[in-house]
């Protein structure tokens, strides 16, 4: 097995905004990817917490291109690349492979329920077998929550039998550690990378040798995760975990993309950052005051948070 | 309420043909679908039979156009022309009606759970407030086994109410008839057409009033359904229902798109048309004997297959 590049730390999907008439924001993207950067968070632009699939495929090409036009390291992109129509995650892939991305997370099609492993690996294999390049480092995401369709132990088995190399790791996003656990005892000794997908289990799966956090929380309470994730055999570890978990707990009141938008909004003033396309719809302004009581509650801050105004 | 075009009777969800290479096979489909008009079948292309998440929106544009250049009429077609993303949705249905289709089959975003009506609403808003055509008559697709996204009663009211003409009917796939059998008694007479998601509820749905069925196996099984949608008052109609249920349930003992592909393969002596798109697998040859064994046994035929070939 020959990985060469090798993602590692606390990744953030990263949250898209828009514009009053809900056009992305690229100005308002491009100082979000360099705010996260200089905390150490790697750029997962185009996840679930992204609206990535509320945009359409020419979006997801013009803001990944705005990001390298600006000159963000590509190298520090792990961008979404999974959909439905494999002919547009085979376009977006080669993309991103193109541009120098260190690697792709790629959702299985997710319309179709109770597919076969069968079904999944020719997704996977037809994604890998077109874009053909030996650069190409695939992060499966398993999120079933709202997929609804597993990545099991047996496809990543035989995914990286075949795709060695090319099958880099996983997003776990199940939500159940025993789950991350048994990827992190069957494959991760093999060099492949498994990131929990919340920094709650962040410490565990640092602990179980795992990669670190793909997470949405990343994008508005990164440095407590950074800390943690370069300090985890400190003694204090169990405590910075916990100080984590308090903190996405308040944001988990609500729904999650409509509240972390709110905190950027309230944090920079920036009424726009509050905007999400339909379905997701907006906090209301109780809804945000009782966000923010609970943020302030726990000295909740942004550090440079002037970085995005 | 000014609806002017009403369609009604038996529409399907056109199956989309494939070459060797997973690409559309146009002729297969136009083919395809000038047997369905012959036997006054309506074309619900890119519907969840049509394998319609798996095209990209170009390769969607293209077999729509290729219908319309082969002469077919868009006055019998509803093409789906939901996409998680708005952009999509508005694209391909402003493309559906200014080529004068007869409305269009809308699924909600299906990426986000638990997403609420009012997310839902500005959705369909979106998209209808985009598109701004007074012609635009949408049926609103709930297919909740698949999309887990319900369509409730409460947000097709508040539709109605918002754009009434647009708004113009349903398919419900939900299996449910209790659900079916609400939307007939509190919208179909305000002129909202209820259709039933298969033939199953084909001869129950007429009974309350509805207009019709969107059915899969209209793919293979068209003419009894025709027969019943015209004859549902005769008194041999219980026994043509059962008839219907008797050869559904043969296709159902296997994944429903495969099996039907599969039986035009048999009856066309064509093995093209076994093929479906990951995360899709064809029948095997085991089940595929299986399949033409139960449809024998009930004197199953597809009339006129010769032009399909």
């Amino acid at each position: 097995m020959t990985i060469n590049t090798r993602l590692r730390g606390v990744f953030s999907p990263v949250l898209t905004p828009f514009n009053a008439d809900l056009t992305p924001s690229v100005d308002r993207f491009i100082r979000h990817c360099t705010w996260l950067l200089k905390q150490d968070v790697g750029l997962s632009i185009f996840g679930t917490n992204s609206e990535a699939t509320s945009l359409t495929l020419a979006e997801k090409h013009r803001l990944l291109d705005a990001l390298l036009e600006a000159g963000l390291p590509a190298a520090r992109m792990m961008p979404g690349t999974g959909f439905c129509a494999l002919g547009d995650a085979i376009d977006l892939t080669r993309h991103a492979v193109e541009a120098g991305c260190g690697g792709v997370l790629m959702l299985p099609p997710f319309y179709y329920k109770g597919v076969s492993d069968e079904g999944l690996f020719r997704s996977f294999a037809t994604v890998i077998d077109a874009v053909a390049d030996a650069r190409l480092r695939i992060y499966l995401y398993h999120i079933p929550p709202v997929t609804q369709v597993p990545i099991s132990l047996a496809l990543i088995e035989r995914l990286l039998k075949a795709y060695p190399g090319t099958i880099a790791g996983v997003k776990d996003s199940s939500g159940d550690w025993n789950n991350t656990a048994a990827m992190l005892k069957e494959f991760q000794p093999a060099g492949f990378d498994v990131f929990a997908g919340s920094e709650t289990f962040l410490l565990a799966n640092m602990r179980g040798g795992g990669a670190g956090c793909i997470t949405a929380t990343g994008n508005v309470n990164p440095a407590p995760m950074v800390a943690l994730y370069e300090r985890w055999q400190q003694e204090d570890a169990d405590e910075q975990q916990r100080a984590l978990d308090a903190t996405r707990a308040v944001f988990q009141q609500f729904p999650l993309i409509p509240a972390m938008k709110a905190a950027i909004a309230w944090k920079t003033g920036d009424q726009a950052w509050r905007a999400v396309r339909p379905p997701l719809v907006e906090l209301d302004a109780g809804q945000a005051r009782t966000l923010e009581g609970g943020l302030d509650a726990l000295g909740f801050r942004m550090p440079h948070v002037e970085d995005l105004m």
